[in-house]
């Protein structure tokens, strides 16, 4: 009889011999096999479940008989009545291999389990934390062997999970003693291993066997809003989900007026900085609190980005970022304590990671959008694109991907738009126009129907979002109240009471409530001039980066961000703000940059592969690249004017109309225009 | 005709052949000799002269031609007119290898020069600094290839100098792109490698070429009193001195108390961590100003304190230090943030390294001692003594080092004393006492002269401080004046008008100016007392060393600390305060605490030589061995009960008298106080 057996493990799928007695877990971890374990083997945690198959496996050519396992020991049955073991389940740590075996390890006994996300692409993610909850047993303090607590714990943890090097900030140093004789000297240690080479720190520390996960925050820092996700660090599950308004906001609405506050006042951008972190400090105990967690269990955080936003976060002057050649003081990823971000409230230990800056233009933000769509992944060619105040641009398949960022202002968002505002209930955010008639309905934000339905209402109407104006000029364009060069026609040459004159240009009411004391909905000449420089600079940008790849179409068009979610692909393609593609190749990825901060958060490999993705990225730059003038002006038409469109030609026929009589006074504000965003 | 050369360096005596034509410099790196620069040979900070030799150098086997090197070129002839060369000095990037040559390196023109410590052994230091100038030439930015400052900055210390893997703070970051402008992209980086696995340290930056030197701070942070050096980091030498209060002396007089404190007041370990903190602060400032230098260049600081002072530095609750089993939090030597401990004033991204403590007792001030002294290197038995409140002894040799500490109490420092004070002007600090006729003499601070000579005056004499009260007590008993037990005897049995009785005991008048209402200074039972229970603590505990070690003599004893450069050898032994050796073989240190910090400053060898031999330093806890109890009451006996005292007998007899007329009540008080030491 032979004094070894066979240990086969599912899913994975490794195998070996090990010597009759060995526990399963001992076997797994000698095999390399992924078996969770917070204590170590003490049969307390019971995070190594696993479940013996017994019988034949003629796919293994391994045959199990019932005595493939020592029975259930008294830790098991103690187990089991307590706290209840499922039916076949066994602790890894307490079942002995006593004969040849296979067996399988359930998704939740392991450390790297797979997890779907829940986003369009539903994505599988690998969980990968770099905080680990490690239960060890440390060595009471001696006078005969004078020793540090720090060095006994250390001492244990490296005894115990093979932690070598252990470093701890001070603030976690000033815990150590406490906690320890709380515990009566056994411990939960959250160590992080960063995986950059770097020590392994001891960010947390917890009286006794901490039974409940760890828990991190993926940070998407706006230049408006602040959104955080808590997440479960054991199987990356969201537990609450909050935002915040960037308080920078009173320094200035935009980027470029906050770097203009911080060139202007001495000692600004150190009033920004210490606003946006007292913000983070807020949504982290707001987080924590709607979670019903404590946040010193919090240990880890992920904070995605715009350039401008990375250096008034870090303390560093944004002024270089306002003003060519956009030098960064660093772009780099940077694993930071989180306390010296503002985020006070969670483990005093805790680290912040920021993903890397793509370049002066493009930021963590688009770098995170990187991370989760992949590109590189993929033998198509994908056009991505983060609709905000600035637009950032990735082009991209499995043999290189682009970026860059192009002036697109605030048009898209609502602002400068004569009845824009910001997406809120009573904003127009659909709309559709009677080619017939010229006659508008549309949906507002709060109101499930259609102007046109009884069930509408009578409710209040307060302007057009963001996505509503897109529409609006999309189709007053394909009911031909809108020529191709973006001129609006007068009532006369369009046939509507509708198109009002103003001026020397007309604007299409859309809806008047004024003889009530009510609003009135206009898109005026200026709106359709703002829209069109806009999307020309978006469009004028992904044509660059499809010069840069040698192409004239893509695969495929990946609208993100919040914005991004709301947009219709058609109306979208009519106005000429990306591509021409076929409609179903149109996808919304969501809010892909605040997935991707919750995939590095879960994830150190995810962090170390955008690291290297970032490096590989080709930056285009283009403010200094002569055709994105040329693709701008280009651009202007609606949907453009040289461009062919055929999947939108095979779907709509837009009138050929055009409402220039000659007159040169509206060209002529035309070109100032462009020449403000080419400066 | 050979296409390379034979090159000789001295005083290295490294040889080897480079080609023709190479700089001296980089046949310096090319064959490991240590030859400073910190342009990195660009002709322009002048730290690489050296000096060639012509003619035969036979020991060498070499005979140097006048065309060895390249004619002095017009950098050098440029340096010479502005600055001037000494004579037959060259710049050894511009000089280049055309023939065999001897090259001597001076010792300025060396990174790790030797420099001889000006302290009693005269022992040589080894320059090893932790952080060095290094002047770069960065890449300006570009839209072409976006790239942060900081990659930049990392890059060209990459290639310039093979900093691999560069690190920076925020608040270094932070200064990154003016600096960096400032300079028209020229800098010089002050660069830290640790030399304990941590990746490289930006620690400062300066615009252009600096020339000055870097600083550092070394630290002596005792309980009364913070004492700074600031060192100059090319040459070590001190530029400025300090000290001031520790201001932590509000908070309790010694360091139990303030651990008390700590214990009863909630937060009041963090108010003495703020006190503490903002004098380090106070301190560097003061020093950068006395020494002329801007605080922004001191790169580096060393710190060395007892243990209860470190945990009250670094935030940690020291109440665990006051009671037994006197567990540190942390011990091991550390390199932390300065700004974090207060050194606010200095460059923003400079580290302080801590050095370790020995054990919960025995502080980093006594590695400083250990480092300084290195009784490892000396085949001698040395026993060094730290005293303060608490004696932090030494004993070893090249075969093993052993420590303990022993609580003294404050005796020595004059506290508890009737008339005792600290050591200011007015204080006796000597005194002799004529054994015939039993009157004193004395000597007073701030007085050249002995109170016997007319020279002395009529200066205000204010009380008696820690040497003096030493002195005081052992010529009493060389006068007779006190016998082996301690008693001083009555004006009967002494004879004496000064011998006083004062209840049932004995007082020594010494000078009693109470007429003329000034101070009558006299040495009461109850002092004698407090110094027998004092010297007795630190016997026991060199005895027990001493046992430890299987010996029961020592060759020589060190008095470190500032007390102990006052203090009389041959009071100290007839006190019997250290075991009998020749009096020429008892020594002082100096600040040997401070020595130990100025060396770790100068020299990271120093820091990880210290940090093993912390470890290997074998910890003795009086507290817990039965036989310090036998050696202290054996030591309360003037000069000691048993131990013979062979050197002491063979330079002066001692007197063979006693007070104790059969009394008890003297006796069982005795008790009482020893029960009081070994609780």
């Amino acid at each position: 009889m032979s004094d070894d057996a066979l240990v086969i493990f599912t899913p994975s799928g490794k195998r070996g011999r090990v010597a009759l007695g060995t526990p399963v877990l001992a076997a797994a971890r000698a095999l390399g096999v992924d078996l969770d374990s917070v204590c170590g083997g003490r049969g307390i945690c019971s995070k190594c479940q696993i479940s013996p198959g017994y019988g034949d496996f003629p796919k293994h050519g391994v045959s199990v008989g019932a005595g493939a396992l020592s029975p259930l020991n008294a830790v098991e049955e103690r187990y089991d009545r307590i706290r209840g073991l499922k039916p076949g389940r066994r602790l890894g740590c307490q079942a002995c291999v006593t004969g040849d075996v296979v067996i399988d390890v359930p998704a939740e006994s392991q450390v790297h389990k797979q997890v779907i996300r829940k986003s369009a692409s539903e994505r599988v993610m690998q969980m990968d934390p770099a905080t680990r909850p490690l239960y060890v047993e440390v060595a009471e303090p001696s006078m005969h062997e004078p020793s540090s607590d720090f060095e006994r714990l250390a001492a244990a943890l490296e005894s115990q999970w093979q932690i070598k090097g252990l470093q701890a900030d001070l603030a976690v140093l000033a815990q150590l003693q406490p906690v320890l004789r709380k515990g009566n000297w056994q411990v939960t240690a959250a160590v992080q291993e960063a995986g950059d080479g770097t020590p392994p720190q001891l960010v947390a520390l917890f009286p006794g066997l901490r039974e409940a996960p760890l828990y991190g925050l993926a940070i998407d820092l706006g230049s408006t809003t602040i959104a955080g996700h808590l997440v479960a660090l054991d199987d990356g599950r969201v537990l609450a989900s909050s935002g915040l308004m960037n308080p920078q906001i009173r320094f200035g609405e935009d980027l470029m007026s906050r770097v203009s506050y911080a060139m202007m006042n001495p000692g600004g951008a150190a009033e920004m900085t210490a606003a946006v972190r007292a913000a983070l400090a807020t949504l982290a105990e707001a987080l924590a609190l709607e979670a019903g967690i404590e946040a010193a269990a919090v240990v880890e955080a992920v904070i995605v980005c715009n350039p401008v936003m990375h250096h008034l976060l870090l303390g560093l002057d944004p002024v270089e970022l306002g003003q060519a050649p956009f030098a960064l003081a660093t772009g780099q990823g940077l694993t930071l304590s989180a306390a010296g971000l503002g985020l006070t409230p969670i483990a005093a230990g805790a680290r912040a990671y920021i993903l890397p800056l793509i370049a002066g233009h493009v930021g963590a933000d688009c770098a995170a959008v990187a991370l989760s769509e992949a590109p590189e992944t993929r033998e198509d060619l994908s056009l991505i694109v983060d609709v905000g105040t600035n637009a950032e641009i990735l082009l991209g398949n499995s043999t290189r991907v682009l970026a860059c960022s192009s002036p697109t202002g605030p048009a898209f968002e609502g602002a400068q738009i004569s009845s824009g505002q910001r997406a809120a209930p009573g904003a127009i955010e659909r709309i559709e126009i009677d080619p017939a008639t010229k006659e508008p309905r549309f949906r507002i934000i709060g109101n499930d129907h259609w102007s046109d339905d009884p069930a509408f209402g009578t409710p209040e109407i307060t302007g057009i979002c963001g996505s509503g104006i897109i529409e609006a000029v999309a189709e007053m364009r394909i009911a031909g109240i809108l020529d191709a060069s973006g001129l609006i026609g007068s009532a006369e040459q369009v046939g509507t009471a509708r198109c009002v004159a103003m001026g020397r240009t007309q604007e299409y009411v859309i809806h008047d409530a004024s003889a009530a004391g009510g609003p009135r909905i206009t898109v005026t000449q200026g709106d359709i001039r703002a829209i069109q420089l806009a999307k020309s600079a978006l469009y004028a940008g992904a044509r660059l980066l499809m010069d840069e790849m040698g192409v004239d179409r893509v695969d495929r068009v990946v609208l993100a961000g919040a914005f991004g979610a709301h947009i219709s692909p058609k109306h979208a393609m009519v106005l000429g703000m990306i591509p021409d593609v076929a409609l179903e190749a149109v996808s919304s990825a969501g809010n892909a940059a605040g997935t991707g901060a919750r995939m590095a958060l879960c994830s150190v490999a995810a962090r170390r592969g955008i690291e290297a993705q970032v490096r590989r990225i080709v930056k285009i730059e283009t403010a200094i690249e002569p055709r994105f003038q040329e693709h701008f002006v280009a651009a202007n038409a609606i949907p453009h004017a040289t461009d062919p469109f055929p999947h939108l030609t095979a779907l709509i026929t837009l009138p050929e109309v055009n409402f220039n009589a000659g007159g040169s006074g509206e060209g002529g504000g035309r070109r100032r225009r462009r020449g403000q965003i080419g400066a």
